[in-house]
């Protein structure tokens, strides 16, 4: 098992609009800046309303590198008109990331509560076929990010890494690999395995970080900052890289708790938990 | 992909007596019996002060087969002495079955927060072959229960039923084999492959069933009942079945919004979803 030395320095770190939520791009941009944060991936509804071209700009003149948008995906749908508009949504979540100078789309895959897995998961291969032109015309690329099991009712139908890593074979497209996030698959025997597979496949896009707090008190809205869980963070970033990966260690957090905090204490604690625990 | 027929009898109804908690021993065993239920899974605070061989005997008089007990486990521990008493606990379940006249003790593996998976999954291993002497001597089997994947911080290290498999491999005991949960397990792209390699291994020990609420609001107890949720629990009977599997389809609730009910109106909605739904 490889484990990192701790980061020397904030190069590679990148934080979600979504995990200082209350902030908008404005602000978030000026803050991160600021507090040396260098990468900065940017939810659908920051921008929402906002000329994009001119906020992905905005974000560049404050030196933040722009590292993916979230989210595209939930591509499986009940009928084929549903299909047809996560079709559509996709579309423009690609548009709009190439209008922002963003160079990923991470996709939150899928699910239809009811519909059995595997046709969901054949509904998210052809959804992502059909928009793979877009992404051929506009250079953006898409990060298949599997979920954590617990989601497979309603969010996704890609729940491990293995699963992310035969899509990207059965796609065989070079714009198209994984979004690896520690909360989603931190638990999985096959981990190292399957990064080290996703690292060859040249598939392994992007890493997210937060932690799982023991006990976890809410499904979607009770993820840890790095340090307050149980994942072994720094080992698995370990893996990450030495599967290859040099990018950015994109710090997404949904929490009550820490939503409800002043936010600017919440960055400090964020840049000691970046140093300290990932 | 195998599916099976509707159940044409109760003849392999099981209900675990945590299913309807609020009754006790006595008093489940009787609405059991007189409802046509034929198997019953004791949990170990069911018989918790009593005599258990009379409680045994009591259960085979209501014309109830004894499935097995819940539960053993929770092998890992920080400390020498903390994975000493894991043992010894272990070692009291499976005297206790053979009092009660129970064939099998299913195991929630257990996991220590904050301490490595793999390292839990050793103490696993290990805690099983500590006690395998004891399955020996009184011919209790052991059910491994592969654990859903959120629960892998608190309450078992094992989460997939491949993981399940590969320790039935490794301890290679004709003692030793898988308590397969439909709760647990209904997300696995892999769950096909592993029920008929578990067939394979004669390691496919038991059968538990209720359901996957979309959405699941309570980590604990918010179980559905078959039909109320999400999973196709039908097909999995079916490749159950195709696995070989001859035993009883065991009806494992908690839910504090069922528990709340009129609990004989509860239990003739059990029979009503093991018919429809299972």
């Amino acid at each position: 098992m490889s484990s990192s030395a701790p980061l020397p320095d904030l190069d590679r770190l990148c934080i979600h609009t979504i995990t200082t939520k209350s902030w908008d791009v404005e602000t978030a941009a000026k803050k991160f800046s600021a507090a040396g944060v260098k990468g900065i991936t940017v939810w659908r509804d920051a921008y929402a309303g906002r000329d994009i071209t001119a906020t992905g700009q905005m974000l560049r003149d404050e030196g933040l590198s722009i590292v993916s948008t979230c989210r595209g995906g939930f591509f499986p749908g009940a009928t084929d008109a549903d299909r047809q508009a996560a079709i559509d949504d996709n579309r423009r979540a690609i548009e709009e990331a190439h209008q922002l100078g963003a160079p990923l789309v991470v996709l939150v895959c899928g699910a239809v509560p009811g519909q059995p897995l595997v046709e969901s998961r054949q509904q998210i291969l052809d959804g992502i076929a059909a928009v793979l032109p877009d992404c051929e015309a506009t250079g953006v690329k898409l990060g298949i990010e599997p979920l954590h099991p617990m989601y497979a009712d309603s969010r996704s139908a890609v729940n491990t890494l293995g699963q992310a890593n035969d899509m990207c074979e059965q796609l065989k497209s070079s714009h198209v690999g994984v979004a690896a996030d520690v909360y989603h698959l931190w638990w999985d025997p096959a981990l190292e395995t399957e990064i080290a597979r996703c690292g060859k496949l040249g598939a392994l896009f992007s890493f997210h970080v937060c932690d799982w707090r023991s006990p976890t008190i809410d499904f979607l809205n009770d993820r840890g900052l790095m340090g307050e869980g149980v994942i072994d963070i720094r080992q698995i970033r370990g893996w990450v890289e030495a599967a290859g990966f040099k990018g950015f260690n994109e710090v997404e957090v949904f929490s009550n708790r820490l939503w409800a905090m002043d936010q600017d204490e919440y960055l400090k604690l964020i840049i000691e938990s970046y140093y300290q625990h990932t």
